[in-house]
């Protein structure tokens, strides 16, 4: 891992809109730690004036919830909003000049009419961000003023077959792409629907949203296609088990012909350079959501290659550190140019 | 066990009055396979309209949940609604001549300044029903037409001390009782609290109502004494835990003087004889959740013993069945006379 | 639900071999309940000498296991024995003329070789019982003397598909099935493995035995081919998550030609006709393991279906119940004419 | 919390004995995170040969443990062993003039016969190490060369009471203390016993140890008297619930006198001054366990108090951090005058 010892010296002062929610919450941990941040304000809606340590004692923070309205003080803005508010909220800050990372879905999608079709939101315009995923786009992330930060599934499923996808290996074609990821219940947010409680979830597993979640279009897009016009068939089951964080995904792919293990070992070992991607870890064993959770790493393992050409690759993030609150951060690291791993050493 | 033969062919028929909660539910499965019943009615408020396989799929039962508005055609009512609830509710129904049981608060407290005090509410009148504790109060509970079902924390404390004060014990004398117990979250109802979702429950431990909980003045009254004037020191902590199902209480007990462990066992298994109290074991090993969880037993061990009086006492009950509808059936039994453990086999 | 009154007041003796195991303590208590059974001997080879309330205080049962070495006094055995053990034991039992269901996976297969391959076990014979999945095989299941029960993953899958592979629908043709399947970690047997201890599999999900799990071939066979020889393409992804029971699958399936998902239910409803399969549940709504623990159901919801072909299958059991024991006493009851149902309410 | 900049730039070299467990992997992951440390050698006798990324891919962590003999080449040994082996060992060390942190109980007491009854080992002589319990001994720590690291329960029972005993309260009087503490399943190690298998302990509770815990005699040292002399009655009972880390205690103390709740407030406040214990917090709301799990905070909260004396204390910890490897740090950072909370702000 990283040193401990910041690569720049520079603080940076911080702001969070949408504090109050799990990925808020560890974004502020994240940020009260990190060696070139001063947090400044966090602002929420419903917990106004309510104290962090109040919602979140683990935290230890005294700062106020605070209403957001339009303030620019800050250099940096993290939004951590339900899909659809930030549409307003963003261009104002980018105009402003500020550095912006936006964790919901309302940059991700360059279709307006695949956007409005996943989402059930209008959009009036095709306003989109910089993709905030720094394994594949990292010279734009470096360059960008305002990211999109990835969705919990979709980081978790594309990082895990994006190799396949590589320009550079000719001769692999992906005919078609099964997932079926579980995630950790905390990916719903802080929620008091009757479903996510303790005696609902308890030993228990649910899927939903099967072939229509929202990533769906975020992940096409993502490998070179597109959800309405895709070059390879693609289903999607998300389920929740019982479980706080993690997502684990099952990625069944079909190629048009066979290749065995060993040479996708070093096809996924020559993607991902171990020093330029320091949060992916190909690995030889079974990954386990227990060896990511708490830490930034998206593991992936190679679980299984057969004759006909199905592989069967395994892939494992914390939704709330690299699915989202240390992606984004990881993003921000590389837009400030203050050393990717900053902070992110657990 | 006992058999699965009934011991009569009489059937009544049976309603339920608040039926779409858990413990509602856990009810109409117990009622839905007892032999001498017919399951009439599911009266519920705010899920009138719909089927109970829609929020129990568990249960395979297609009947509708309706709004219960005075109805009498029914021979038996259970009422298992918040508390509060069943005050105007049961009166009629016993004047109609009906067998009710309320697994409410409502009936439990001969006084009613301390039911205002503890849970909060108005009550008029000191209308008080048969405490339908069958281990104590069998007699009473096969004459009586009107049962209150004790409640989950009150069971299995009470059961836990009642040997030491049985008056045939003239030498024991308690000087004070700390009882610390673990509850399932499903005690706290069909919810949707945030405070109780998955995301904060799990790989978690919570006191709540430490000294003021409702089942205080419930449990004094039952060993004879009583909150407002006790005759001995009483503590209480209920906490919830990471589980469903089930009660877990630590009985701390402190006596005038010692009593080693043989004895207090003798005189467990002299008050609680196997035959006459089906649902009590006394237990020479450790009690767990676990061997009582989808079962009526109450079981109890007694754990330590000291040189100075101090003993600890444990029990476990399934907070659903032996806490709430296991004991409601098990009461019917024993006011219709249809064998006391009929149904209550699993 | 079926009606609790036994359809035949015969009563048989049954004795479990390998009754200790959590497969053998689930039977145990579906014997000791059921109407028809005398449960006479419980064997057990690590355990023996210890009574069944020492390991399993939830059964209130005080019979002692004992090692078995060759008695035949009852009329039915039931062997819940790991891989491998029945493989001698079971012919004397069907040569003394009695009534044998085998839990393990020794008399599944018809191929010695696959049955080597995937169990890594010699098999000097072919031999080979009667299938006891009741849904597909009711007749044969009938008339025999001796069953081969099936797999908890095996069950789960089979239900799913099996209507697609009915010889009544022509023009449907399956050319890919990838699974996933979560079970609950009592699958895994009464265990002392570190991997499978409360400290490493709370909050966890892991993947294992991809593409290799000995449950492949059993299902191949049941399809109508061969693991060896496929007629479409299979890939099976077992996981273990921190639940205990619970078999919850996700079927990818991919036909020939496009099937709606309507046209589809119509197919599932009429190849499940709700009288003749009494567990199986062909559902509208989302099912989750909630839904079906504890009782001998099959749950199966049709989720997606593309314009390409591609369909998404759900389904959930117990696997303790209608995966293993639950599936095999209404084996037992099929063989003895008991009625399908009897005992299996709950 | 305190900064991330160092109060140091001096890197000590740092081994550990007994890597393998939980709380030397915790121990692990600080000591990889500590900006004054140099992890050197990590020592495990039966995982020698592995690497902990074998064990812990949590820990991305290359070194291979190895079978200690003997060496002596680092400033700092940390001894994670069960209880018993650190006796031999930790002498050439203290004489070999290393600073020594031993986590296990070989050194807490006093007085052998204790040492003798409660952890059914003989030991020769009366070797007792300075009690690293940095809030009640800071002073002595600062100076030791050799720490005995305190026991999980022991923390949180300790730190909830130790206000009620200072010496400054002349006052106050314990006339009596009954425990009961819930501790996660980690607190039992890296196991392979059935027992603690996730089929045993998801939603159980289980009380083990009532009365004889090994704890007792430290618990009752630390706050000046003895287990076998006892200037109070005191009571333990140690649970394990369904959960991997936290102990959760429940303090019933009894006073000669009655004190009211904001009294013991001041007195608490007092007696843990912000500044000078920096992990101990005081909390006006209940505390959980979820607000401590993965920090070095020690929670407290004064739940409820009575006219007659009886005191409710409710106490959170990390039992592997503040618990165990947590704790042993921040006597690391005393003894080398590191900054108390270095490496500790998660």
């Amino acid at each position: 891992m990283a040193a401990l010892v910041p690569e720049s010296s520079t603080k940076y002062s911080v702001s969070i809109i949408g504090a109050s929610g799990y990925s808020g919450a560890e974004l502020t941990r994240l940020l009260l730690l990190h060696p070139n941040v001063e947090l400044q304000e966090l602002y929420a809606f419903s917990q106004a004036g309510k104290r962090v340590s109040e919602l979140y004692p683990l935290l230890s923070c005294d700062k106020l919830y605070k209403p957001y309205s339009g303030e620019t003080e800050s250099d940096v803005y993290f939004l951590a909003l339900p899909h659809g508010e930030a549409l307003q909220l963003v261009p104002p800050l980018v105009e402003a000049g500020k550095t912006v990372i936006d964790l919901s879905g309302d940059f991700r999608l360059k279709s307006v009419i695949e956007h409005e079709q996943f989402y059930k939101q209008t959009k009036s315009s095709d306003s989109v961000m910089t993709y905030g995923m720094a394994e594949l786009f990292r010279d734009e992330i470096i360059k960008a003023k305002a990211i999109s930060n990835p969705g919990c599934f979709a980081t978790s499923i594309i990082l895990g077959v994006a190799p396949l996808f590589s320009s550079n290996e000719g001769g692999i074609k992906v005919r078609a792409i099964n997932c079926t990821s579980t995630s950790g219940i905390s990916g719903a947010g802080r929620s008091s629907k009757t479903e996510l409680s303790f005696s609902e979830m308890s030993e228990n597993v649910r899927a939903y949203k099967v072939g229509v979640h929202q990533h769906i279009p975020e992940i096409m897009q993502a490998l070179g296609t597109s959800a309405s016009n895709p070059s390879f068939d693609f289903t999607f089951t998300p389920m929740i088990g019982s479980l706080v964080r993690g997502i684990y995904s099952i990625l069944n792919v079909q190629l048009e012909s066979s290749l065995d293990v060993e040479r996708i070992k070093v096809l996924y070992h020559r993607f991902y350079p171990k020093k330029r991607t320091p949060f992916v870890r190909v690995r030889d064993a079974m990954t386990e959501v227990r060896h990511v959770a708490h830490t930034n790493f998206c593991d992936i393992h190679i679980a299984h290659a057969t004759a006909t050409g199905s592989l069967v690759i395994v892939t494992a993030i914390d939704n709330l550190l690299k699915g989202a609150a240390g992606q984004a951060v990881q993003n921000m690291n590389l837009m400030l140019d203050l050393g990717e791993t900053t902070g992110l050493s657990f």
